[in-house]
């Protein structure tokens, strides 16, 4: 058994980081870490885990000694604890947004401050098995893209040849995207039916996918009524040629053996394009798309759980991946319906 | 004009209260205050009011000489300030639980404290219409009831004889009656979807049930989906000879002329007994029935929006009734379906 | 008293119509006509309405001689009955889409089928006030613009000048929108919490917004978890020299005497974009924007109420308009916050 | 592996039966009829899988050969077919309200229709592990009980010497409980954020209630916004010396080794209570309880998922027992939170 701490895992990446690893054969949890509730079971935080583990949070200082070492600090933090952390275990899976930009101007750009250890930036590989499985195989810096890039990456990289650039994204997300931390603005009866347009331009997440795609970004975020979920919307021009049959062969042979890509694009059902509302606690990533041949424009979608695939679930796969285990070990739930 | 200062009006009650006030014909808002907001626009608290007022919040002492005072304060803190308030309008109007009870001991064992202005309790007149309508017209005092206690009293205190105690009453309500103030209970992620019990036995609410109806109740409370609504049920034994042709006669005795109490026991239909999602924004309480004869129970049950008919809407409607005015002035809006 | 009659009222559209003509100070229904419910009682399928009213649904061709008619009835099929029923009341109010288009090509292309009565749509002047009020006065045929083409061109029109087509516009819209009729994909358990793609290029609406505001124009759609609420986010590029203060002078020349457009672009706040959640039962329709200069790029926002500024209350605000009468009479309600 | 059939495959029921089946190590899917989809694919109708089955539905009366036949088909009509299904499998497992009650004058009161099978109604084990684990071991007909009896059953059986008769059961329960079949009653629009008392007395798992306790019971249902999940209060009074000890006492033995039974009676915490918000997928039942010692009253409560441990998961523990296999065996997953 590989041992594996979660370290900030009292937030809700940290309690599905546990989840998932507490049924996973082959990992073993070593720590999990909360500076706000040491001593205290886990299952008070995660109450979908009763039963499942007597674990207690530990110091953050107290790591357990793991093989592996998840990440599930927050933003703008991680990145000053990070140079005393990567010592402490062979291998560092960071979910925060602090190491995934390459240029420290760029991260500025996007989180209002100067990077503190830039140095380390160009140490990580991005913990996208789609994109980089090879470097994953023996990465041990890896950085898990954002939930709303995850999904859009995934549904525009295999066209990069097929779309022309600015794309705009619109992306709509639910409210654990928010975090495990009380607000006003995240109180209930004022997020309850919201369509609350929280950045209509320059999420900061279009520095992502504009690394990964090498297209030029615009992204908007709404948050929706749902707990759980992230759908993306992307609108490109298509190049010179590109239609639907262009599209299909493109995704088919960029995603056909992959386990946790589907594409959902169908000419009728209520299910026809990537709806998140079926993928809660699961590990796929939907990608569809639209076309307006007249127009010569392409909607391309994407849907994923932004706790499993955009963040929690990406991250055991990344380790599924460097520890040359089968891919999808811990990561089997489909999905429900209806839920 | 009447002048009416709202005072603690920057909490859920208090925006309903200033919007039922904005749209009434005779009232005037001589202030709102917020210790909170002093100087801040009212609509950046309730931002539905945009563009019908240019009002400010003000300091809580400056209450601008109101004849009417409306009190949309905690519990535990407005009896301490009560006794210098009385004096600051002809007529004071409290939603907060202080002034609700009449028995000072009883007071101590549901807010668990002691109360601090016991002599004041008897001078307040209950504000429910449909029960004390006629002191109400002459009443300076006015301590409106709680908005699961209102509920559950007028679809009770009609069977007075025909139902014999304990009662049961099972209440569920909406998130917006937790308040305004962010907790991680009341974050979104947390609350949506929830049915959290959170008081199984003894609820608060009980001890004016009782007081208002002489029966014994034992009430219970659980949190549901939605940002507005109660609705209750109660189980009583039938007093022998009691039925459906006495209950509905009763029921139409004691509410054929009330302007906002409707009597709903239908025999089909998807709305056949009192539906809280339907009465959104409106004044009305509705009630109705079921019998189980064989076993000489009855359900009772009700259905309001705890923001108006079970607090600002109900404390308006003393006002008109105190002041002359006819019941329904600025109280017409109907609710909507679907919604 | 004006004599008023909906025809086709057991939907919601028309269920909207009936709420808010009951409380009109100087319209009087006349018929409520359904053919699926003919002498049912109208609170038998708007239970919101249960002691406002005791009128039963006539026959359709029982129209009770009315002033005004109010058409509620499905696109494809009011075409037909149209040439019938201009006859029967000096004022005809449509709602339905099949009197929007002016170009019977155009409606050939959006709605699949011919149109049976091409030599009216001329006649008919579009319902919008912002933009037609002057038409309206003296027109006798109106035909109310779509739900989600009302919020978009509200939105559009006063940067006409400032913005370089093509735009995209992406609208959400809640479950009331798919109308009273069941079906397997508005199943509760289908539908709730869903992100529903429904119309990812191509939604109708577009011709109606491209009629409108001389742009062209591309529209999606999704279903978001509410029942009652339309928001639209378009985005297009600017004109040169086009900017906020630009943008805020247009739309507060637009809109600076309108009752029932706000503005609403702060730059802090939960509510500083315009969000539906507060606009239930309200006419209001509240517009916002924001720009990223640095592309040139403007997403400019709308809000409303699919049923009431997306419908039933711009009829009503057409039909005082038509009638000399203050514009708001009958259309006071706010909307709910929180809700 | 063992061959397993569901009949009546389209529904939900169905969708989680062939999930869980597909998961499952040991067990093979040889057939899923449907007689409404013969033909069309599995995952149309159960869209989150996706990409996991090329499964296509049956013939009704193609069962496959099975070792197993699971039926999730309607009440009423399940009694009609049961004698020629009988053959077909060597283990019936049902899921239909047909073969739960032992009393066919029972069974005609609650369902409204005589049994056409009575004579098959002794032969049915009841399935529910934790009272009848040795029956199923080595029984080949099994009903599997309701979902709103199961948690009744669950939170009432181990205080059986401790609580007096009569037991209200107040159960609430999501949309998904009324199956997958269009009505206008479950219309998003109607149904969305409902508190639906569709049976405020005799609903007819009260029944099976009875018969598994001992107890006389009453019991209302209540529609909540949720599309997963049941919760059931029950009151009853306590017997002579029963308090919190013996309770804990009783639950603690009963189900000390249960894997799907977890007590959850906490003194403080968001989660103190049972909560189907944190059961969703999993099969695990929430049992809890609070006193009112001074009105010697008892309410315990339940929580599930009603598709799961009050249906198709339940159903697949029972086969694992009737196996011999593990009994937690493809039912690991454990809810998620937030959700």
């Amino acid at each position: 058994m590989v041992r594996v701490t979660v370290a900030g895992g009292s937030g809700y990446i940290g309690g599905e980081l546990i989840r998932l690893l507490l049924g996973h054969p082959r990992a073993r949890i070593a720590a999990v870490t909360s500076a706000r509730l040491v001593g205290r079971r886990v299952d008070e935080a995660h109450p979908n885990l009763r039963g499942l583990t007597e674990l207690r949070f530990t110091d953050p200082a107290d790591l357990g000694d793991p093989d592996v070492l998840l990440l599930a600090g927050p933003h703008r933090q991680t990145m000053s604890v990070m140079p005393g952390l990567l010592g402490q275990a062979r291998h560092v899976i960071d979910l925060s947004g602090d190491f995934r930009l390459r240029d420290p101007a760029v991260y500025a750009r996007y989180y209002g401050v100067a990077h503190t250890a830039p140095e380390l930036l160009g140490s990580f590989v991005t913990g996208l098995p789609e994109l980089h499985r090879e470097q994953i195989r023996c990465a041990d810096r890896i950085a898990v893209p954002g939930c709303m890039a995850t999904a859009a990456i995934l549904t525009l990289a295999p066209l990069a040849g097929l779309l022309r650039g600015p794309v705009q994204v619109d992306a709509r997300c639910g409210s654990s995207g928010a975090g495990a931390i009380a607000s006003p603005a995240n109180l209930h009866a004022e997020r309850s039916g919201a369509l609350r347009v929280f950045a209509p331009v320059s999420h900061r997440h279009e520095a992502e996918i504009a690394q990964a795609t090498g297209l030029a970004v615009r992204m908007s975020a709404t948050g929706v009524e749902a707990v759980r979920g992230v759908q993306v919307l992307c609108r490109a021009r298509l190049a010179d040629g590109a239609g639907e049959p262009a599209i299909r062969a493109a995704y088919r042979s960029a995603y056909h053996d992959e386990p946790f890509v589907r594409i959902v694009a169908h000419h009728r059902g209520t299910y026809r394009y990537p709806e998140p509302k079926i993928l809660l606690g699961s590990n796929f990533c939907d990608v569809g798309f639209a076309l307006d041949q007249p127009a010569a424009q392409a909607t391309v979608i994407a849907a994923l759980d932004n706790l499993v695939k955009g963040g929690a679930g990406n991250a055991v796969q990344c380790l599924n991946i460097r520890l040359g285990w089968p891919e999808r070990l811990g990561l089997e739930f489909p999905g429900l319906h209806p839920a």
